[in-house]
């Protein structure tokens, strides 16, 4: 929100015309190479010039081709997205490669109007900041084309206007009787936008225009939306992207017991315990708001699948869902890695299970080369900032990896094999993964390290015996559940 | 929900066990079939056994693969989804092609609970069943291979199950302290499923399954899931599809004064009024919870987006979505053609305008055979249904068609070739398009006459005069929206 640029002067209708037209042709052919790229993207339109955003938006729809742009206006969040964390409603608008989206309002003035509503705890507002970088940082990472407008009057600006709608009050077309209202955000706003911009740490500046003059204002802004088009996306600050990574000190596979076992009669007794205990701590979840998200992660035929059965045979089917994840789909291919985890994350309350989850990014991914080197490493601290802004919202993230050594594998895969009903489930790719075992092996590894925050930490299962499995990943469940909604609890006090 | 079974025997663990290792084989093949086929499956799973409902939904995950199905449960609609017409919340929960859906409680139990909680107006109801054979027929018609399992306990049973909860209130596992609430909602739902019972005109009947016996439930309903995957998916009722269909009685094109003009001093005066009037138009609609639904059709060139720009201009960018529609995606073929306008629906009293819309079905897609004729003929009573859902959810649908004759078209083209920043726009497929004018002719005809309807009749605007037709347009759509909104305040009274 620095102001970069002097107030402008003004241009000529004859000049405007001629520039405007220029302008168009640039933009429509920018838009048209757009389609192929393997980006998308972002201009964030805000500023304390509402009735001007507004007015160029009409304009840019003149001048752009708009079946490849979507404008989508951000202000105080609706019920269904308070029931999400605060980042979800940007997720949900994404464009996909090739689409242009024009956030209108984010993620700056509906912020400032959350504060100014009292709508965010005091405390709450640098944490949400925080997320922001962390947003601009991850899409300029991903290659995305972002570019922020804050849209600037001066309060003499905003007056003359005022005096004038007040005088006829049909004369300020797009903002009706919500002009007072404006001018009156100004007013309060102001203190509020100060305190933002000294605790804004942008990862993308704020390009400061001028809104006094509706030409200049035209031409300005749409010559930033040709530069961004016709720029190579480019991460900003690519230096950061291996910040987190480094190979692991540990290798905590290697410290699972993986022989673990438990006799079948103490199995079905305990597993009859946990069941209940469970059917008990997820309706207490429910009534606290908390949103149990678990990752299931693991070995091919390590049995996530039977630990999964056995939770959820505790969790009313009105209350859960369980995600199964495969390779990206095309669609899903058009968007950062994260947006197909982002869309499943419910409503507060409910409960989520991924089989398979966002971490495929540092283990396949990675281990197959379908991710590049700086992608994968990168990865590790967008999910642990993924997973700490679902905990902010009251889910509590519970990761297991099910562990099982390579001979118990090739046991189970011959086993299958001769099962007839499970047969699908093995190829001969299963078998040549088991070459890249070792791989496979670091990636864990390394995963564990990186990413066992404090927030979110692993648990390793040793899960040679099924049935130790299940019951230690139900009653590690249990335990770290209870603790979870115990402070949800308290801390709503 | 009539009973087609006498209560079943019982199934011995042995008998059991041979039976669904059998049926799990052939449901994972069928499973691969399905994936290739261009069809869904939608399995309903409803009735007053709801635990039963729950544990057959765990015997399902275990048995399928999990990867290819998503379950849903329905139950009370959530404030999201009261802010959209009734069917919008299964439209969001369809299964793309090759995938198998199961909604838990839909289409019956969650309206057994919104009348049984008085969620619905009395008069609603019928309405509301009409809605889902309306449903029901165009998921046939669209081959989608869809099962309806009611699953029965009679009261004894639900009783004894009781009694034992009550002594060991974990003895139930998944219902918990829904317990007690199930049992009285079975005895009170009991009329209204009685009711529902002699109202609905059901497409597809529902199955009748006794769950009494645990084994027996699992082996019925899954063989019956079974069968439907190995089904030819077939319409079920073909006569219907035409019911609808036969050509136009009259010209409407023809008796479109096409040059009506009018003089560029009048036309700036009438734009600043209309502007105005919509603006206040607007707000009001918003204040009434009426949505506007704008759909915009006509020849190619014809104005529609300087129309639709003139009325942008009066809405505040918080409150409207602009939604050009092109040819559908891949992603989009893989749903009903009305999918990606469901989808678009926006909440209670937001704005919503398509450059182009559903009617695509029976315009382009009827014209260049995109869309076969028995596909297309049954579209328009599909469209009247769509239309009529919007209508009675408090949208007000206006549907505007701008005509321009060929000669004026070609103008247009030529001109649009000379200006450099709109040359993009005309390509060889537009004057291709043009040499089956007539065949448009006969569809827009044929379109008028069939979907004009008392809900939402259709406005033919001369458009020769692009100014004309703005102001044409904009004074309808204010008249139009006034009535509805009148009435909407009036009802609501």
């Amino acid at each position: 929100m620095k102001r970069d640029a002097q107030q402008t002067a003004k241009l000529s209708k004859a000049e405007y015309k001629r520039l405007a037209e220029a302008l168009r042709v640039k933009l429509v052919n920018a838009q048209y190479d757009l389609k192929d790229e393997n980006t998308s993207v972002i201009i964030l339109l805000a500023g304390n010039d509402l009735p001007g955003c507004e007015e160029f938006i009409d304009v840019l729809q003149e001048w752009v081709d708009v079946r490849y742009v979507d404008t989508r206006a951000f202000r105080l969040p609706t019920e269904e997205e308070q029931q999400h964390p605060p980042m979800w409603r940007y997720w949900q608008a994404m464009p996909r490669n090739g689409r242009i989206a024009v956030f209108y309002g984010a993620w700056i003035m509906n912020l400032v109007l959350e504060v100014e509503q009292k709508k965010i705890a005091e405390g709450e507002l640098e944490k949400r900041l925080l997320r922001l970088s962390g947003l601009e940082n991850l899409l300029l990472h991903d290659n995305r084309k972002v570019l922020k407008i804050w849209l600037h009057a001066s309060e003499d600006d905003l007056k003359k206007r005022l005096k004038k709608y007040r005088k006829n009050p049909d004369s300020e077309l797009y903002v009706g009787q919500n002009f007072e209202f404006i001018y009156k955000l100004y007013k309060r706003s102001q203190p509020v936008i100060e305190k933002l911009h000294h605790l804004l740490n942008d990862e993308i500046a704020w390009q400061w225009v001028d809104g006094s003059d509706k030409r200049t204002r035209n031409i300005t802004i749409a010559q930033r939306i040709l530069a961004l088009l016709e720029s190579d996306a480019k991460p900003a600050n690519a230096s950061s992207a291996t910040k987190l990574f480094r190979p692991a000190r540990q290798n905590y596979l290697g410290k699972v017991d993986v022989n673990s076992n438990i006799e079948n009669k103490v199995y079905k007794e305990k597993l009859k315990q946990a069941q209940l205990r469970l059917k008990h701590t997820m309706l207490a979840a429910k009534n606290a708001g908390v949103t149990p998200i678990l990752a299931f992660e693991g070995w091919d035929a390590a049995g996530k699948g039977g630990v999964i059965r056995r939770i959820t045979q505790s969790i009313s089917a009105w209350s859960y869902r369980a995600v199964p994840i495969a390779a990206p789909t095309p669609e899903e291919m058009k968007y950062h890695y994260l947006w197909r985890f982002w869309k499943h994350i419910p409503r507060a309350g409910k409960v989520l299970i991924f089989d398979r989850t966002w971490y495929g990014r540092v283990l396949v991914e990675r281990v197959e080369g379908f991710a590049k080197e700086v992608e994968w490493q990168r990865a590790y601290e967008e999910i642990n900032d993924f997973e700490a802004q679902l905990v902010d919202a009251n889910c509590c993230v519970l990761k297991f990896w099910l562990h099982i050594d390579a001979e118990e594998q090739m046991k189970r895969f011959k086993q299958r094999e001769q099962t007839e009903y499970k047969k699908y489930k093995i190829t001969e790719e299963d078998y040549r993964n088991r070459e890249k075992w070792q791989d496979y092996e670091s990636a864990v590894n390394d995963m564990v390290e990186l990413t066992s925050t404090k927030v979110a930490p692993w648990h390793l299962v040793a899960a040679n015996d099924k049935r130790f499995a299940r019951i230690e990943v139900m009653e590690t469940l249990i335990r770290e559940l209870e603790v979870f909604i115990e402070k949800a609890v308290h801390s709503r006090r």
